[in-house]
């Protein structure tokens, strides 16, 4: 039985997150109806992270096993016609080996945090990003958010609900940057906690507003404390960027030839 | 009475285009309304263009008289709180003297045009670009672009509903280029007519997809026949970029010093 790995881009907005939930369509949801509409079968989707409700995504990973064995570029554009109207798209598929797990292969996982940082409001960009009118300086926020980069106890950056079994993650890199309006912050870490990357941003952008300095994003890490640390900041400015695997578990045939970019 | 310059942001899904009419909601009427309701004034605001319904903006310019002499920041920030929640912003408001006329003072207008070309659909961008799905050869529709830079008639490239006086035109520059997944054409000109870019940028695309050659393009042109030219293209790729005034007319006081980005 085939198992196909999906690279997948949604606009989070009208989900109710990646899974499954009696409250709404989510992400996995649509996915797993877009196959049973397609082959007939009924199948679970694994995603490589559990995005929450309004994030979005232009690199989640997760796979499908199919009974029927279609090339995998077939599997794309079916799927891509049975999710319509939801948006959500299949950008890449390829055929794995039943080794690959989209979740428990990942080795590293990246996410990118947009702000809008102006006085208008956003526009052509509304609902994806995070408006701050009041001026941040991203180099502050680069500088103090070194102190997170490493292996630490995230307890002060945890959501209350986070099921993870510990609450030590190590991140790899942390890089806040100003491009013009914008603010981004790129992440990644071989996984991260409920609502980490929310809540790392939320806490930075007090030290972007002057509020906070580099030693009080230190003190709030060490204090292992959530109401330590700054708010969470809002889903909309959060994308899943990345997922990266081991090479050897991810190919089993090389991708084929397309025409198509 | 003075008269205040404004550059807008909008997307312009919801809108029936820039001009009031009565069939639906205007950029134009959703600008006045606002004006109205912070103001208790009537007002008539002018634009450099008016796009139509669907077409974008990040630098759309309009300026409108208020009796009220307030600092152009609070003159922005008013009117940002009275548009919502119309995805409308005002991104700079100042003061001009009342010589400036956004429409007649304008000497050049550009735009970009944005093409998502790939074969998964646009999901992120939804409504924001067009999707064309098939590759497009960037390089040769930048080429057969140079054929319509300088003076022509651009009969070819009109809507038959276009109400200038004369089909003679001059495009300044226009490039095409790949970023990515992305292909877009940037031009610039004084003036453009009705769908001109549109009906450029779909005719460019018979030559991305190899349909149409460079000289195919020449005689489209030549032919001043609008049936001789490509279709016309979404208005959801389309944006309407920037204005640039003679400096003369668009100042009289210097910005206000500002401590917001």
């Amino acid at each position: 039985m085939p198992r196909y790995k999906l690279t997948l881009e949604y606009d989070g907005g009208p989900f109710v997150g990646w899974q499954r939930q009696d409250n709404g369509l989510s992400v996995q949801g649509a996915l797993e109806q877009a196959a049973l509409r397609y082959t007939g079968e009924t199948v679970t989707a694994h995603a490589a992270g559990r995005t929450d409700a309004g994030v979005h995504a232009y690199g989640q990973v997760a796979h499908i096993d199919l009974r029927r064995a279609d090339p995998a570029r077939k599997v794309r554009e079916a799927l891509n016609a049975h999710l319509r109207p939801h948006p959500v798209a299949v950008v890449e598929a390829e055929e794995v080996d039943d080794t690959f797990h989209a979740r428990f292969s990942a080795v590293e996982r990246s996410y990118v945090y947009r702000i809008l940082n102006r006085r208008a409001p956003a526009v052509l960009e509304a609902g994806k990003v995070w408006w701050v009118p009041q001026p941040l300086d991203a180099d502050a926020m680069h500088a103090a958010g070194q102190e997170l980069v490493g292996q630490h106890d995230f307890t002060s950056f945890r959501a209350a609900e986070c099921q993870a079994n510990s609450p030590v993650k190590s991140i790899d890199e942390l890089v806040v940057s100003r491009q013009g309006e914008h603010v981004e912050m790129f992440v990644r870490a071989r996984s991260f906690l409920h609502h980490q990357v929310r809540n790392i941003i939320g806490t930075l952008s007090l030290v972007g507003l002057g509020r906070w300095s580099r030693d009080d994003v230190r003190r709030a890490l060490e204090a292992r404390n959530r109401a330590k640390a700054g708010p969470t900041a809002p889903p909309t400015g959060l994308y899943f960027r990345a997922v990266r695997y081991e090479d050897a578990a991810t190919l089993t045939t090389p991708p084929a030839a397309e025409s198509a970019p």
